[in-house]
């Protein structure tokens, strides 16, 4: 799916406190940039979210004995490669990512956190990484572009580069936060899924921040799925550069609404960006006993490869629709379900409704963003999930993947 | 997916007590048989394992209400539309479609099960149907032809007709069991997924053959997905013309054996018929403590359009399956794991193995049939499943479905 990101890449608003760099060091084979450094020189708080896959990475493992943590000084992260599945050898050549980038930032390797993103299977080429640690250590800058290349550097298949930033302003003061992600295959949506950074100057110590970091993933990177495949790399880390000084409830409210929309507007680029996608389908689940209930009635949906297949093929049939919730394991009553395709209602209290099918699918067809709006009953309980169809792309690009 | 099943089809053995039909009535605009009818003269014992939708077609609830029976004399099944999603039109329209049924039998109603598949949200064109009722009755016949007809119009999307039967002989006397199925989409491994009826003449009361059935399923029909989309119709019959007399435990035995072994003959033609499929995907997991557990793992990795996609592009992408099971909600040892495709060994205990791509490759692409196994420990408990590829070819047909 075709977006422009030209605007946001030169809007971005870049915490002060923070260094990156982004550099080639030969993990891909394309030549593409593939190693990522961000450094925080007076030291940062930092929170993690990590994949619940029991099958990880050893830097997911590295990174959670580490999180939270009031005195983190840099991040480490290679793509090409995701680390996982290699065993010991695996084990030590996060360990040695995480030396070497101490040894450059001047720092324990217990300051340093870690991520891989990449294949699945084979042992990280780790000489290039520490001639890319190196080079990488050489080339920090604050500056918004600098940011860019970190960022163009953790993706792998990934059609665009995902950044998002908000600059607040509190009592005088102007505070900024700016997010990176990474994320286009394997996603599925049960904890993080796909990396993300975000960095901020906001003073928030280690603990509310891993708060406020849990409750935005839920609500953003939690929502969201390509394949329904969770990786085994999944992670999104926080950082804050700000000192620990005290801030007024208000302040950080307005933060944590700032903050919240970083994840939402990264997490929704990952389905944009979706392997083979033509669509973001964005389902609206209402009407439930609880938000929980209706998290489970619109991951069903978003899971469905009849529902992606249909949406890609500007088709209505929202039998296809229906029947995903039936299944989700929630009760409801399906004869006061009501279903709305863009606004066009099709299903109505059980009973289909007559409505031009050509009509509603030149609407799906025009637009990029698909809106399926589900209610169920008349209950408080809502949520949104954010898929990506299922098109001849996706496949043909996924058997001929490494082989 | 092609397979010869000109012979499968020659050799059926039509069990004693039943008569079938299968007509053309035009509730598919293609013109093929749509409409079939089994009759039991003189009755016959019936069980039924239905779709755990909560959006479930008005057959569900009739058939649902009516098995196990000891007095069932007939089932009338319509293809090309699934009756689901109708209200209380549909739950007329199916009363109607029992009624006639019965008329024609001379039988009443509630000894008539309904089935019905196709498009869900359409209401059923009843006159045609009512037309294709009474062409039914004019043709019923106890012969393999039309044991053939009525196998084939219970068809949707299916490339070919399934069935599959067998003739046992015990204490000197020959039963036999002859079952039908279709299915090609909307295949998800949790309740009976598809329509299916199985015949025979071997004596067993209601209450027996309500167990066999279930316990048949669990270990057949529930252990293959295509899309893992549950339908709002899947259902399995089984029905028993035998007298109910005694029979020894041995001989129960002996039919209980053949009648699983038609159930898994008959499930298996599923995922090989998968819309669009290139290869039958058989997923072997052992070691766990329990076949719950391996049974969840199982699922899992069918579940995964990333593994499925590999499979299609003959990719020995062995991280995708591994990391399939880490997210199946199992315990287990990554450490420990070991995987071989097609007999190749290419991780084990935590560790890639070196192994020649290209010829696993070349093994995947010459057989229709990949044969994945998991070892996850040295548990007892085993589950096999079995899925289809995901290729270009399903995402083609399921974008142009009803629009």
């Amino acid at each position: 799916m075709k977006i422009d990101v030209a605007n946001a890449a030169c809007e971005v608003a870049v915490p002060g406190g923070f260094e990156y760099a982004g550099v080639t060091c030969g993990i891909k084979k394309s030549g593409k940039l593939d190693l990522a450094l961000i450094h925080a020189p007076s030291g940062c708080r930092a929170a993690g979210v990590y994949t619940t896959n029991l099958v990880h990475a050893a830097s997911i493992d590295w990174d959670r004995e580490r999180t939270p943590s009031e005195a983190v000084r840099g991040v480490v992260i290679n793509s090409g490669n995701a680390n996982a599945c290699t065993g010991q050898r695996g084990e030590s050549d996060n360990r040695t990512m995480a030396e070497l980038a101490a040894q450059v930032l001047g720092c324990e390797p217990d300051q340093v956190l870690v991520l891989s993103t990449g294949v699945i299977g084979q042992h990280l080429p780790i000489d290039r990484v520490k001639t890319g640690i190196h080079s990488a250590a050489d080339s920090l800058e604050p500056q918004r572009g600098s940011f860019l290349n970190s960022a163009a550097a953790i993706c792998t298949t990934d059609a665009f580069v995902k950044i998002a930033s908000r600059e607040i302003a509190v009592d005088g003061r102007t505070f900024r936060i700016a997010g990176m992600a990474k994320g286009a295959g394997m996603i599925g949506p049960r904890m993080a899924t796909m990396l993300g950074v975000l960095t901020t100057d906001f003073p928030i110590d280690a603990t509310s921040l891993d708060r406020l970091l849990r409750d935005s993933v839920e609500k953003t990177f939690n929502c969201i799925s390509v394949d329904g495949h969770m990786s085994t790399n999944d992670a999104v880390l926080a950082l804050s550069s700000g000192p620990s000084a005290p801030v007024s409830d208000h302040d950080r409210k307005v933060f944590a609404e700032s903050f919240g929309d970083v994840c939402e507007e990264l997490a929704r680029m990952i389905p944009i960006d979706g392997e083979g996608a033509t669509h973001l389908i964005e389902i609206r689940v209402r009407g439930c006993d609880s938000n929980a209930q209706a998290d489970c009635i619109a991951r069903s949906v978003a899971a469905s490869p009849l529902v992606k297949t249909a949406m890609t093929g500007n088709d209505p049939n929202w039998g296809r629709i229906v029947s995903a919730a039936g299944y989700a394991g929630v009760p409801f009553d399906p004869s006061r379900v009501q279903l709305a395709l863009n606004g066009h209602p099709v299903f109505s209290k059980g009973q289909p409704l007559e409505f031009d099918a050509a009509m509603v699918s030149r609407s799906l067809g025009s637009n990029l963003r698909i809106e399926v709006e589900l209610t169920v009953g008349d209950g408080p309980g809502a949520a949104v999930h954010w898929t990506s169809d299922l098109t001849v792309e996706y496949v043909r690009f996924n058997s001929e993947y490494t082989t």
